[in-house]
């Protein structure tokens, strides 16, 4: 397959595209590396970037940030961070990337832990994860030519250190775990699905 | 109590007044009608609206739209109606309404069935919605000084005919039920919960 990851040289992207790569054409996309430089805040910078990938299998998202702050700091402007990145960049990923995508090929996204146990500081990212589940649900009932859709929402993972301290009481999860969850997606046959790795 | 609600002239909204305002002291807002005028999506217009109010006991949100639309023509520019409407403008209540509401007070906010059961066209208001509960249960371990926030996820209401050819199968929920939902949120002693009327 020829399979898109966008965020192929982060922490999760960068296990997730060794793991494809032994069997798949892969093209990595990325802020600042990769075979591709995109910013998925900009709707015209994803467009360009599908008009250089051409058509593709598979497209794997397992970028996002959003805004880490206390409800009482959180507002308007610093709400839209999530809003931009990590919910409106990957959903715009689908939105103009179903016109590029082959038949029966798939997208995968990433949401988190904190839609489902919310921590202190995370309601940005709380909101953004229940909209790109909601989206995912939603968006597999209208996607056409047997073209799926699902996501992945780890737990804290356990090379993300810095985040622990956030997280208190959560056992990281291995990040072999985490990698499988995305291959089943691609590789498997599900639709509208969240795989939690807890 | 003293009780504002933003959306009161809506389907809901009206139905919700009319049982508020019987024991309590009842500040209406809406876009055009109402106590106060306000444009949810601008927060400049949601400040201002709280300075003319002053302290509360509870702000109900009985308003919201999205994007009705097909999957393959939604791009950035339309997914951003139901964003800046519904999502983050009832979002922002509360970001700016956290910092005008009395002790003890609370917040009810309106999602919707379509975060739990998608129907074609609605994935805009699936993402929407979904977003609207993950920042309902993360705020609600925020709040401060014994705020409490819930929402109300009703299904298609008896009243909203126009709706009904997008909701095959869905048996229209009884408004009465509705209302009573919105009396749980503000006069009970939930927090963090969506109080779903199918």
């Amino acid at each position: 397959m020829k399979i898109v990851i966008v965020g192929a040289s982060g922490t999760i992207g960068k296990h997730v595209t060794a793991a494809l790569q032994r069997d798949h054409e892969i093209i990595t996309a990325g802020s600042k590396s990769g075979n591709y430089q995109i910013d998925i805040r900009k709707p015209d910078s994803i467009r360009s970037f599908f008009e250089k990938t051409g058509p593709f299998d598979a497209l794997v998202s397992t970028t996002g940030s959003g805004c880490f702050a206390p409800l009482s700091t959180l507002n308007d402007h610093n709400f839209r961070i999530g809003i931009d990145h990590k919910m409106m960049g990957q959903i715009n990923l689908v939105l103009e990337g179903q016109h590029y995508i082959k038949s029966n090929g798939s997208f995968t996204l990433s949401s988190g832990v904190v839609f489902d146990e919310p921590v202190l500081q995370g309601a940005n990212l709380s909101a953004v994860n229940g909209a790109i589940e909601g989206f995912i649900a939603a968006a597999a009932i209208e996607l056409t030519n047997g073209v799926r859709i699902n996501g992945v929402s780890p737990g804290v993972v356990e090379e993300a250190e810095h985040f622990f301290p956030f997280f208190p009481g959560h056992i990281p999860v291995k990040m072999e775990v985490v990698v499988q969850a995305y291959i089943k997606c691609i590789s498997g046959a599900a639709t509208g699905k969240i795989f939690k790795v807890r």
